[in-house]
């Protein structure tokens, strides 16, 4: 099944469009991009939920006639389809892929959840003309806050694991520092007193740019002044 | 890896324990009973976040030292590791799989966080003490529905597929039907008007006992009288 049929419908201000973007562009495999405008609501068009994703989300792939949503599922599909190397979610090691699963299931209702709460009503709601809550956004800050120290101190192992699940880079990396990633658009920056969360970011960046870079530019973009990213030319073709 | 050595923490309160805990039981594969009090907040003890799942949630699994979280990756890392019929997750067929993963995927931040939203704010909250907030539970109870409409209707295309993924019972079916159980304790009736779903979480119900009843017999007993349901002895002692 290899070849360049396959399609990605994604939008770059969507965290798990752009975890598949690094993914397949990192990894060689041929696909057709196909941008939606999430800001149109283009991912809400009868003819994208008639002929794309019945979710009406980003992103979602089309394969001939297969067509898959949800990022992590798709990632698994493409790992048993395609030439991926092993470090991404070993096949051959039950142990190491129970543990990124188990990561990939627990970050919808947690990491995910904590920073598109956050993202939604600070950033997102305010440009849709709805009035921020300030007492809801204090209470998500702090949810963010309380999950990114987690994330750092338990997952992360303060420092002593260099990756979420050991020694080596894997699909549960990558798809959490693109959520993280996130927060910088609503002006809050992980980084600031997590100097492991920090390494841990720098090292999944470098270990997948360029791609990392080109699918955060408009995150660094939109980023505020005072928290610092990339300068990465904006083509504005997706 | 066959063998009694696998323990299961669960509360049969919880929808993704009660799944394990059929899945497990239907397909004979043998496990230690090891009940965790959620509403004693045993969850969150330091000695089960130290010793059992650092997420202080359940379900979690430990095998020999092997100790994993969440109910999704528990599931695959069980028809890896023991002889489950292959209906339930097929290993060998990639766009079944995919199809299952996809639902798996899917349901955290839908179907899961619809019902447990609606449960949360009608239910729990108030036996904490908290007052109910209408607007936020008519908000709830209006995704809900829209949740469960969406379920029949483009999920189950109204009954034109017997399960989730095509003709046969899957994993996804039973964390599904699990998930959607909870709405009736909350005194919500997810069959009322909704004549595929019905005969869908009959059809779950029926393939699945004596377990699925044995798992959902506080469910049933805490359901109010409005709604039906099967009488199952509650010997109390998970």
């Amino acid at each position: 099944m290899m070849g360049g049929s396959l399609k990605l419908y994604y939008d770059l201000m969507s965290q798990p469009s752009r975890a598949l973007y690094v993914f397949l562009s990192k990894n060689g495999i041929p696909f057709q991009r196909c941008p939606v405008a999430l800001r149109k609501f283009e991912q809400k068009s009868p003819e994208y939920i008639a002929n794309v994703n019945r979710f009406g989300k980003v992103p979602c792939v089309v394969n001939n006639d297969f067509r898959l949503a949800e990022s992590v599922a798709i990632v698994r599909y493409i790992c048993r389809e395609y030439a991926v190397p092993a470090h991404w979610y070993p096949k051959n090691n039950s142990l190491q892929q129970a543990r990124i699963d188990e990561y990939l299931s627990y970050q919808h209702l947690n990491i995910r959840a904590d920073v598109s709460l956050y993202f939604f009503c600070t950033w997102l709601n305010p440009l849709m003309g709805k009035e921020v809550d300030r007492e809801q956004a204090d209470r998500l800050r702090q949810r963010l806050d309380k999950g990114l120290n987690f994330f750092e101190q338990v997952l992360l192992e303060n420092g002593a694991k260099p990756f979420l699940t050991g020694d080596q880079l894997t699909y549960a990396d990558l798809s959490a520092a693109c959520e993280i990633e996130q927060a910088k658009i609503a002006g809050y920056n992980p980084c600031t007193e997590r100097p492991h969360l920090s390494t841990w970011m720098a090292a999944v960046r470098e270990q997948t740019n360029p791609f990392y870079d080109e699918a955060h530019k408009y995150v660094y973009r939109l980023a505020p002044e005072h928290i610092p990213t990339p300068t990465v030319p904006c083509d504005d073709d997706d």
